[in-house]
């Protein structure tokens, strides 16, 4: 698991994260015990009895306060469509420094550039936490990136996965490669191929650019290579998060290998 | 891209597809040119003039009515959160044949087992079309599996990728037995891992379980192998829309490698 990072500052990052909701998003809130708690609101219904009731106890014995509600009032404190019958009310999560980030040894980050919409923010945050990234890099264009939205999308990885806010991106590349991190930038004019990624085992920082627009221009230029998802079929593209997904597996692997021969 | 494969009978098969909301899901429809548009209404916004402006060159060239509707219209038509200013309706998507899917030759399907999100459906549908999957496989549990919401997620993919509904999924594990189509089941609990399947440049199914509860046991038990995706993080599952795009993405990855070394 990727080491703690001391944050600099979470008000003045400003990441959000207060509110989360959904059954996986609460369960990690819960279990990782990293920021305070305030309250979690329960109101099961038929199919989650279950889970719910282990998401209670958890909640007890953490000292946290549970609130029984019917659905309707849930649902009126709710704000993503289906919190699966499970919301809670934390701190703020606290961003990551990125300086420190950069530093660590295997470095595995993942930056998006443009990426706003808070479903694939927190998809994103859900496989860079599945593929064992060491952090997220996203741009300051936001008061608070992580809604309940992001959040719930993440399934508990904003409690795991160190998120940095930069200044900007392509400042950020620059930083990057002071601190001798390759940065690959995710774009289909590529001419690499991401599965010949020979600099995955190394520190690394695949950026990501807006579905459709894809990485802008000075990003572009300032990513040390550019690599493409060979698209093999009629589609000839991916939603920003599975392109995400497919190039930090691609990195799972080439690391595992490297791991296995060496 | 896959060889067409003759519909059995879209009226049994029933798979919907008929309302399409959003650019890339109209786009594809028009162009791919492969079932009847009966019309198509358009709300233009500020943001996305210039490609509705495409799409309505695109319908007229193809002979479809086009209707200038306000955002307010629109909406009242949409059964998507954010149709993008565009609809259109079309003959429903005609369903593929199992058998001929099954006898292809470079066969590569993805059978799912459980996963009814319209969003999910529609995800997978669009990895597969752009990892050059040659078929979906659904089980006959619901009317119309092509909901609005499923054919927009797709972004285009109902066009292209052909669809087989089938009475079941363990069913249709022991008739790709008898077809040497190598099925494959994603299972946390593979004991392979999905960076070392060697049947993937073969006739490969990939089947794929309902997130959270994975792959029925009688579809485990009939599987060929068991394949798991390395989780390297603190986060240990992926939304199986995810897993569906790393998996088929080592096969293109495999099948590339096969092809070069070939």
């Amino acid at each position: 698991m990727a080491p703690r990072v001391t944050p600099r500052s979470a008000a003045s990052a400003g990441l959000g994260g207060e509110q989360v909701e959904g059954i996986r998003a609460v369960e990690a809130l819960l279990a990782a015990g990293r920021r305070r708690v305030r309250s979690v609101w329960l109101a099961p219904g038929h199919d989650d009895r279950g889970r719910l009731d282990g998401v209670e106890r958890l909640a007890v014995s953490n000292g946290v306060r549970v609130r029984h509600v019917d659905r309707g009032r849930l649902m009126a404190e709710a704000r993503t469509d289906a919190p699966q019958g499970v919301l809670a009310r934390a701190e703020p999560v606290a961003a990551a420094d990125y300086d420190a980030l950069l530093a660590e040894r295997g470095a595995f980050l993942v930056a998006l550039d443009g990426v706003t919409d808070p479903g694939n923010l927190g998809a994103i945050l859900r496989v860079a936490g599945a593929a064992g990234a060491t952090g997220v890099v996203i741009p300051r264009h936001r008061a608070a990136p992580l809604t309940p939205a992001a959040v719930k999308a993440a399934a508990g990885a904003v409690e795991h996965v160190p998120v940095a806010v930069v200044g900007g991106i392509p400042a950020a590349l620059e930083r990057a490669a002071r601190g001798e991190v390759w940065t690959v930038g995710l774009a289909a004019e590529g001419s690499t191929s991401v599965f010949d990624l020979e600099v995955a085992d190394r520190p690394v920082m695949l950026v990501l650019g807006a579905e459709g627009r894809g990485l802008a221009r000075l990003t572009r230029d300032r990513c040390d290579l550019l690599a493409a998802i060979p698209m093999a079929g009629a589609i000839d593209s991916l939603n920003v998060a599975t392109a995400a997904a497919v190039a930090c597996f691609e990195v799972v692997r080439r690391r595992g290998a490297a791991t296995a021969a060496g």
